[in-house]
């Protein structure tokens, strides 16, 4: 209710700020059975971690999962799943600058209106880095959802006004991860890199786009009314950090076309519901608010104050929102797979 | 869980299809003492009734509500609101040739696959009738958010290629319900009449971009981290029939930007928490698949054949979506008050 | 979340008052393909209909199911099923002396702390009547449980100080709607019906304890912590008018043996979890306090006043109650079954 | 849905096996502002924790909880409080003999139909020892009471046939703790104890009841139909391991009263709602399965085996479940204050 859990059946809660002594959370509803290597999550963490490249924060979060429950002899045991992931690396003391300071983009006012007060430390609660855990859920949805040979591949398909005009259908996904940026086309990437490296250099930041193809989703997920299967994507995409906008098949640009056109354009989700064929979805993210150029904003007293921030902050959070979007389109997969063995009689 | 209740606190369970007696819901959660006149809910019901103008399908839904429960001498009395609105005006007979025929761009094949059969009358629980009892709810929470001086206020800001370039603080919106396309200017209202009207003559469909605009909403309405503000906004606005986008603020054009110069682009939420300034989104709607130009498609045997679609159809479902809009927004406003109720201890 | 809907995946919403138009519910998750009749719907309303003998209160409540949606060429299609009972016969001006008046044992007051004013005509929301929905749901679930060979039996098992000694396993339960208090054993059941017979004369009212035998729920039915079997079965009961108590197995008696003694007594519930054995559990129902001999209470002034109750109420419960009890636990298990689907991988 | 999580806005959620790294939880809801000491969770969990006499299991879980989010500078913020307890002197040793035997009266036989597997060590998650982080939850759920001045005081008012016969208004509910059975009367206390030594002596169990007494329990909470404040005290205390009954007010002896009698009983629930007057109901604690006696049971190919449990366990679980009731029926309270704020518009 209070918003820090997501799914019905396959629920995952999550909990933790990024400056606490950790963060982590709890799978609930994942079938029993399933084998679970810690390897894989590991994995999944790392792709999210910052310091991966020379185009991330260089913080060295090393993000050791620690799995606590649910586990027994390498597989699910039908029970809840704790872990966490210990913070370490903290520095606060890059953040106590901003203990007044409400930094423009950013959530810090609205807290200290909503809550009362509020953990300035990097943004608390409302930090990125919450989504290492949502990624250690997503992996086991992933474990599971392999079971029915769903595959979810995202890449970054934009950046600032570089765009990968190519199909996905054209393109070769096992190559995304290759790429320091996560686009799969080798010269697009290179076009990308440099547009976040001048940002960078001139302390500044650059937003883009994701493109998420999932493939071989059974027919029949997601339900008629309330939650059509695009709307729950969209609603687990909009819940990252930095989103802006989400789009299916032809998005906004299919406005502009006729019915007659439009018809012809083969989709994933009828009606709300998969029907098995490929579900290619796209998500908006802003240029990251925080920014090492001088800006004008305000404090907790309402003057205008000019605020440089310190710390070490990503030019363009594309290439790690990645497994984020990966992760979260898979939790809402595999849950609605549970929900929908109750579709039927028999 | 089976997707036909949305909401927490203020929370609407909807029933009924198209073509069976009745549809309708119970409202849940609405607090006790608030006013309520039937001619309002009656109003906001008429707004998204068909045969308003030339423009819509001429059927003749007479959509009475009938309040069956929770108000007591003129108040919500903090029981279950039951409503319900007859189906009239059936002809049935229209849909007895799709009854083996695979509409394009329909639920009609999913349905099959996902339940074993399906109420083949007129799109049943998936017709956008369903969206009438959405209405009533919406109504509901108008009324409530009226307390909090919250306005909604949604209008068609772009119909196939004809666009609203007027931004919405330039618009009077109270001229919205003045033209037949629900566009609050008037010169542009003109354009895409003629743009459906042309559609509509040469049996296709056309769609558009409905913008939304929210004023005075509470500062501190949403949760950090899954259920931000525009997360559920976004599930919101894609469980509408015929959606394929959201995007808030600048939205995907924000991606090509500087954080530098997105940072002083104005926003109603922040870290997925309102903070008091103007809430500002848009909704992209597809052109409507059901048109009267011959269509192939297959049957539920898997045979090619060519559809030619009787019955009634809008060409351009976007002015009746208007309503349908601001009521999806009102609910969702209406749950965050309520639910921002328990934030603070005092 | 305002206490109107039941269950998770199989979930009931109720509304209505027992003076306004009509009450009514939607019952969702009901699987698709279910075969039904209206006549067994209607076969379990009339049980729980007042006026079926002398024992019962003699208002003809003519409670005529009418089923609004979800159910297509006679089987549950998936979608919500919405139906509504009309209010007839409703004499509210009997209730007029009430309007001012707190009736002893009843929650009148209550409804003005908590929602600042009430519906007096009756009880409003919480009349018994309220529970002609749960009915009408749990009917609905016997026929999903019928599917799986699930059996749900109640009967009263003692009546004031009248007590049927003689064990379920003894007891031909195909007898219990033979007699007018629903007690499947001949003697018992006169004597029962002479004590409340002398209670309706007395102006005075009595109360007892149904005994419900599920036989055949499959094992695996139960969650092991907060949900386990017998704690939600106890949150059905309790939620009936006048319940004061649950218990299964050997309940309070229990507390009084040995652990090497009550090892030996067999339970159909383990650790929470249904094993495959009978479940029999007994629920204990209060006199009613709606009595037509003169009884002291308070006014809305907080003045002391004596009320004569007039309307018509039954002199004892327990008969009437028997099919809300089996509705009440159709709907448990009925909601288990289809979440036990999503315990395994496979 | 799991089942690991209980309450709606005030919401608990647990994980971890008694043999695993750790048990733990995410408080979620929690308002912000409350002022923590780690000393009080500590202390509550103190009193749950083994080893406190000659009564209890000597096991030295030293029980040191490890507060992970949620608290900014010794308050509450708004976010969700994650939580864990490290397991130690596990010993599963003592467990190996268990693998393939299924122990009478536990939950062993329907993990293996439930899941396929089960984690046999200790009882897993079914083990009390989840208990623990309920009495973290619950530590929170008193925090927050204290505002509203509401106090929930448990104590053990049967062991076997020894039976407290003083009401609690005559009883000096602060002398509970002193006593090593959680019984406030001195005299009963020494004859509960002797009762205990003995069972304990002769390698046997005893059950017996423990009674709740809450004081100023707000007007108004409760829901009037499903979600019945005494219903849902029921669910919170029947989740506990080990219980088979719950009552009210007179529970099972009201049945024996006419309902003019009946009607003088004070009640501190009217139709499901609080009224400001004592709450008081009774948990039937069965007599625990673990004894060392020999027993007759099977192993999971189905044949007659003889158990002798080895490990260490409770004669009698109630003077440690004490704290257990408390904490359940702190979190039903704390999540109804919440939720009837949302109760009225003014």
């Amino acid at each position: 209710m209070a918003g820090n859990t997501f799914g019905n059946l396959f629920r995952l809660t999550t909990y933790g700020e990024s400056h606490g002594p950790a963060i982590g959370g709890v799978l609930d509803g994942c079938p029993a059975g399933m084998s679970i290597t810690e390897e894989f999550i590991q994995h999944e963490l790392d792709r999210r971690r910052p310091g991966q490249s020379a185009l991330t924060t260089p913080r060295d979060e090393k993000d050791r999962i620690e799995l606590l429950s649910g586990i027994f002899e390498g597989k699910t045991s039908g029970t809840p799943i704790g872990f966490l992931i210990r913070n370490s690396d903290q520095r606060s003391g890059d953040y106590d600058q901003m203990k007044d300071v409400y930094r423009p983009g950013h959530a810090d006012q609205v807290w200290d209106q909503k809550f009362g007060f509020r953990d300035h430390r990097g943004g608390g609660r409302s930090s990125a880095r919450e989504t290492a855990s949502r990624v250690v859920g997503g992996a086991f949805a992933k474990i599971f959802l392999n079971e029915f040979n769903v595959s979810i591949e995202a890449y970054v398909s934009s950046v600032k006004d570089i765009v990968l005009e190519i199909p996905y259908t054209q393109l070769d996904l096992s190559l995304t991860d290759k790429s320091a940026v996560r686009c799969p086309d080798g010269k697009t990437a290179e076009s990308m890199q440099r547009v976040i490296e001048n940002a960078r250099d001139a302390g500044d930041s650059v937003g883009g786009v994701i493109t998420c193809v999932c493939k071989n989703v059974s027919a029949g997920l997601g339900e008629p009314v309330f939650d059509k299967l695009h709307a729950v994507l969209a609603h687990a995409m909009l819940s990252i950090n930095a989103t802006k906008g989400f789009e299916m098949d032809g998005g906004f640009d299919s406005t502009t076309l006729f019915g007659s056109e439009n018809n012809k354009i083969k989709s994933g989700i009828s009606g709300g519901i998969s029907n098995g064929s490929d579900i290619v979805f796209r998500v908006a993210f802003k240029p990251v608010s925080t920014i090492s150029k001088p800006q004008q904003t305000i404090n907790n007293q309402g003057q205008e104050v000019v605020l440089e921030a310190k710390g070490r902050h990503d030019p363009c959070v594309l290439p790690r929102a990645v497994p984020i979007v990966e992760a979260m389109a898979a939790l809402v997969f595999a849950d609605f797979l549970l929900l929908t063995k109750s579709n039927r009689l028999a």
